[in-house]
């Protein structure tokens, strides 16, 4: 069975820790799938066939370099299972769904969705400089971008709730239309026509940059309002 | 930069989750260091140059067979780098000491001490059987030890605040002694004339036991009382 390997913790987005410590190259060792933010919350990143693919502040959709500096990111070699086809149904009926079919909320998951949708809303934020603002303000600052009757593919992933803070709990869907010309991080979508896969994670590893100095001195003791500031940038 | 790689979490414990999932023969394939407990908190494990010995309710210690099943454990492999000697200190002072020296309490941590101990206090719990009470039950049972001039072993890992419920913040250490006939999870210790190594881990590896049918239904979003339970239980 295969694991996320994942890049950072959302703590760290919080925290205002942006700096990159991993490229797009090493991320894409360790899996062809995934979704990930640039340094400095730069964009929106899709993986997508072993290749990443940003949505950056303005929308504008280009795959990056193989030295991009990545500050969060989740990916995992693909092995995805066919659960269906779906057919005009919100996202958020369809995650209800998958949970039901997989019989628990607490395993982490992934989620291919390929196809036709009728409505696909994302946001993207642009790269902040040093020295970075909190997610909240990142989040302010970021762009809503919305489409209708798009084909492509939302892929991400699904975390129990015990990992707030680690990740983002519940499900968390990047978007990138065939066209590559659309996409982002996704609000909120409406499925026309998409066939749905899902694959079972048995492994979460969470790498750290232990060699990043504002991430080592930084007072990461203080976890209340994680919850709060997550579900706000988040959704 | 090795890993830690954790089996289950301390949720499953706090639950009553307490299946085995893995055996001891596989946590030994992840590494040569490490802690654990057996199914249904059968005693406290500690995995030193890749044998893994418990130390079951009554005190007693024996190296496990492979197929010993394990529902908790973390473990490594070994490249441990000294810090130093130490004398008449207790464990509490030496704690400050290695976070300052690491320069960070955001860094997963592996902590080795061997040598003389003037007091080691141990605790260690009998088996449950199902359907499993909760940790805070089964600390109840638990059984607690000391012994005054005692060499040995005192090996386990430092986690970040932020992984509380995955995993025990602050540092978790169980003993060996030289002659195997003393041991458990740490309560309290007092160093005599030890020699302390640290090791550095870059990366938290959970794997969950994704095919056990009491965890996939298990009610989990509750974290509220986590943090209570496990300083109750794990202090």
């Amino acid at each position: 069975m295969s694991s996320i390997t994942q890049f950072g913790t959302m703590q760290m987005l919080v925290e205002s820790l942006l700096d990159g410590f991993v490229t797009a190259k090493d991320m894409l060792k360790a899996g062809n799938t995934g979704i990930g933010t640039g340094a400095g919350v730069d964009g929106e990143l899709i993986l997508l066939d072993g290749k990443a693919y940003q949505v950056n502040g303005k929308g504008q959709v280009q795959e990056v370099a193989d030295d991009f500096p990545v500050v969060f990111g989740d990916v995992h070699q693909a092995a995805y299972q066919v659960l269906g086809q779906y057919e005009n149904q919100s996202f958020e009926d369809l995650s209800s769904d998958i949970l039901q079919a997989v019989g628990s909320q607490n395993l982490f998951l992934s989620v291919k969705i390929t196809g036709d949708f009728q409505h696909v809303q994302t946001r993207s934020a642009q790269k902040s400089e040093k020295p970075y603002p909190g997610l909240g303000e990142i989040a302010k600052k970021q762009m809503i971008f919305n489409q209708d009757n798009v084909s492509g593919t939302m892929v991400g992933y699904y975390t129990p709730s015990l990992y707030e803070g680690v990740g983002v709990p519940g499900f968390h869907m990047h978007f990138l239309s065939d066209q590559k010309d659309f996409g982002g991080h996704v609000l909120d979508s409406q499925l026309k026509n998409v066939e749905v896969s899902i694959q079972i994670l048995d492994a979460l590893n969470v790498k750290l940059p232990v060699n990043n100095r504002d991430y080592k001195k930084a007072d990461l003791s203080h976890l209340d309002h994680l919850s709060q500031v997550i579900h706000a940038a988040e959704s």
